[in-house]
C-alpha cells in the first residue's frame, strides 16, 4: 500500500512517501474491534503466516501459531502482518529506487534514512487508519517484533487492547548491541560494501553478511541445544587438521546459515535493523527510569513471555519490563518458560508457550464476543 | 633455543627443525626441583613476568601473579614462559621463512603445519630436556594454557608435580568451537588472506582479523562486566542516527580491539591457535570417556579453579575435569571463585583467587624444601 504523506523520522529525516507490504489472514468482524497486529523480528516479513502460492511455496514464518484453530485461531481474529520500513522483502527500503532523479534510479543504498521502533510503530498505526481500524484487539511481536509491541502501547496507548511481548527486552545490553556491533563491521569492512552502495558496483557485500548471519545465529540458539544438536560431531570419521576446511558438523551448520542467508538478504537492512535493535530504549527519555516511561501505557493489559535459555534476552530482561509495568499498577501476566532453544524458542511450537498464547487470545476472542 | 631433532605431530607432519623463544625468572635450585613452566593461551607468549627493557617497555602477560613476593614466587621458583609454536611471537611459525629452498625464502604461511595442544608439550618437553629439568614442580596455565598444562599430566605424567589449570574446559563446546569458526570465515574470506599466503602478496587480512578478535572479546568478558563498565553510554550527548559511525562507547572500544589486535597479530596464527583450541579433546580416544583419558594420569596432583562470570569456559565445564579425576581418586582440589569479569578474571588479580595460587605455591615450595 502506497502512503503519499510524508512520514517523520525519529532521527529527524522525513520519507517524502513509501510503499507498506503487509497481508492479512482472517476477517475483520463488523465492529472492526478483533484486529491482531504482528510485527516481526530481524529477518523476518509480513508473510506471518499460511503457505505462499507459487514454486518457493514459502510458509508463514509464525504459521505454527497463526491460522485456523491454531493457538492466534484466524477464524476469531483479523491477523495483519506488515514488513517494516528499510526492509529488503517488499515495503520500502534500502534496495528500492531512490526519490530524488539526479540519483537516476539508483537504489537508495546507505542513504536509506536511519528506522527505529518508534517509526515502525507509526508506520503502522498510518497502515491501520487506511485499513479502517481505530483499535487493535492486540499486538502481538517477538523479539524485535516485541519491542514494536511495547512502543505501541507508548506511542498509541488508546489504540491497544492487549500487548504482548515475546522473547524481549527493555533496550539491548551492551554485549548485545557488541554483536549487533561485530556484525556491522564485518559487513561495512567486507571491500564489496563500497560504503553501502554496493548495487551501484554491480556486487553485493555476501562475505560480511555470511559473517554477520553466522554471529546472530550462534546468539539465537542455547549453548545446550546446539550442544545437543551438533556437539563435537565430526564431519568425517578421522580428523583433517586442517584450518581452513570443515572439521565438525557445527562449522558446516553455521557456514550454510551465513551462505543462504547471503543468498537474500540486504546488507543495508541487516545495518538498519541492528541499529533499530540498538537505538530502542523508551527510558532513556526518562533518564533511564523505565517505570517512568510506562507510565503512559496506563491501563493497557500485558502479556510478557521469556525462555530460560534465551541468553540474547534473558528473563531477567522480561522481568525488568514486568517491573516497570507492575510498578505502575497495569495489568501484566509473565510467564517465564522452561524451553531448551534458546531464543529461537519463540518461533518454535512449545506447549507450555503455545498454550500461555492461545488461553489469552480465547480470553480476548470471548471479551470480544461479549 | 634451536632444535634440529625433528618433532612428530599430531596431525601426522613433522617438523624438521624449529625453534622455541621462551623466558626464565628467578633461579633453578641445585636440586633441578623447582621449576614451573607457565603456557600461554590465545594472545600472549614466552614473556610472563617482568617489564621488558626497550621504547616498548611491554609488562608480562601474567606480571601480576608471578614475581619476587607474587603468589608464584621467583624468589623460590624458577619459572619458565615458552613460546608456542606456531605462535607470531618468536618461536617458529607462519611467520618464518618456510624451509623448502624452492619457496625461496617465502614465509610458510598457510603452509605451516597444523599444530595441536599435545604438539605444543612435547615440544616444551624437550626443551626441559635442554634446560636439565627432568621434573616440573608444577605445571600452570589458564584458558588454552590449562588444556596444556592438563595434557602434560597425559602426555608426559612421571614429569610433573602439580597441574595447575585455570579457567579451561576438557574440551570445547559447539559454541566454542562456532565462535572459532566465525572468526576464521572473517579471516578467510577476506579478500586480502590470499588461501594465508598474504605476505607473498604484500598484504594483511587486517579486516578479517579486527572481525575475529571484536567477537573473541566479546566471549572473554561477561555480560554483568560488559554492562557494568559500558552499558548503553553513548559517544556523544545526543544520538546520531547512523548505521556506520560509532554510537555508543561499547562500539568504540571493540573496534579499538579489533584495530590494536590486527596490527600486530598473525591471522595464520590465529588459525592456528584456535584450531589447537577446537582439537583439545583427551577424551575423543576414549570414546567420549573423561575419566577413562585420566586414569593416565593418575597419581597426580591438581588444582582446578574456574570463575562464576566466565561463559566461555564455564565452571560445570572445570567440574567435569574435576568429575574425571575424582573418578580415578586422583588429588584434586577445586575452586570456583566468584568475580564478576568473566573468562579474562585468570589475568586479573583478584585476591580470593590468587590467594588460592598463593597458599598452593607456598605448600609447594615448602614441600620441595622439606
Amino acid at each position: 500500500m502506497r502512503f503519499d504523506a510524508p512520514l517523520q523520522l525519529k532521527s529527524g529525516a522525513t520519507l517524502a512517501d513509501y510503499e507498506l507490504v503487509y497481508e492479512t489472514y482472517g476477517q475483520l468482524n463488523a465492529a472492526r474491534s478483533n484486529a491482531v497486529l504482528v510485527c516481526h523480528a530481524l529477518n523476518a516479513s509480513h508473510h506471518v503466516a499460511g503457505t505462499h502460492a507459487g514454486v518457493d511455496r514459502s510458509e508463514g514464518w509464525w504459521d505454527n501459531l497463526i491460522g485456523p484453530g491454531k493457538p492466534l485461531d484466524t477464524d476469531h481474529f483479523f491477523v495483519i502482518g506488515v514488513n517494516n520500513l528499510g526492509s529488503c522483502f517488499g515495503s520500502t527500503g534500502p534496495t528500492h529506487p531512490h526519490p530524488d532523479p539526479a540519483k537516476g534510479g539508483q537504489a537508495w543504498g546507505a542513504d536509506f534514512p536511519v528506522v527505529t521502533v518508534e517509526d515502525w510503530v507509526d508506520a503502522q498505526a498510518r497502515l491501520l487508519d487506511t485499513l479502517g481500524i481505530t483499535t487493535l484487539a492486540a499486538v502481538l511481536g517477538g523479539s524485535l517484533g516485541g519491542m514494536q509491541a511495547l512502543s505501541w502501547t507508548l506511542r498509541h496507548p488508546a489504540r491497544v487492547g492487549e500487548c504482548i511481548a515475546v522473547a524481549t527486552a527493555p533496550n539491548l545490553s551492551a554485549q548485545n548491541i557488541a554483536f549487533n556491533e561485530v556484525a556491522r563491521r564485518a559487513i561495512i569492512t567486507d571491500p564489496d560494501f563500497h560504503g553501502g552502495h554496493y548495487r551501484a558496483h554491480g556486487v553485493l557485500p555476501k562475505r560480511g553478511l555470511r559473517v554477520a548471519r553466522m554471529i546472530g545465529h550462534i546468539t539465537y540458539l542455547s549453548d545446550d541445544s546446539m550442544e545437543e544438536k551438533f556437539g563435537r560431531q565430526m564431519r568425517a570419521a578421522e580428523l583433517g587438521y586442517s584450518t581452513q576446511d570443515i572439521e565438525f558438523q557445527i562449522e558446516s551448520y553455521l557456514r550454510y546459515q551465513g551462505d543462504k542467508f547471503s543468498e537474500y538478504f540486504d546488507a543495508n537492512t541487516y545495518l538498519l535493523i541492528t541499529r533499530a535493535l540498538d537505538y530502542f530504549d523508551p527510558a532513556l527519555a526518562f533518564g533511564g527510569d523505565l517505570s517512568a516511561a510506562f507510565a503512559a501505557a496506563r491501563g493497557k493489559r500485558f502479556l510478557v513471555i521469556s525462555f530460560t535459555t534465551d541468553w540474547r534476552f534473558a528473563p531477567a530482561r522480561s522481568r525488568e519490563i514486568v517491573k516497570a509495568l507492575v510498578d505502575n499498577r497495569i495489568d501484566v501476566s509473565y510467564a517465564e518458560i522452561a524451553a531448551p532453544h534458546g531464543h529461537d524458542a519463540f518461533l518454535l511450537e512449545d506447549p507450555r508457550y503455545h498454550g500461555v498464547l492461545r488461553a489469552t487470545f480465547e480470553r480476548i476472542a470471548a471479551e470480544l464476543a461479549g
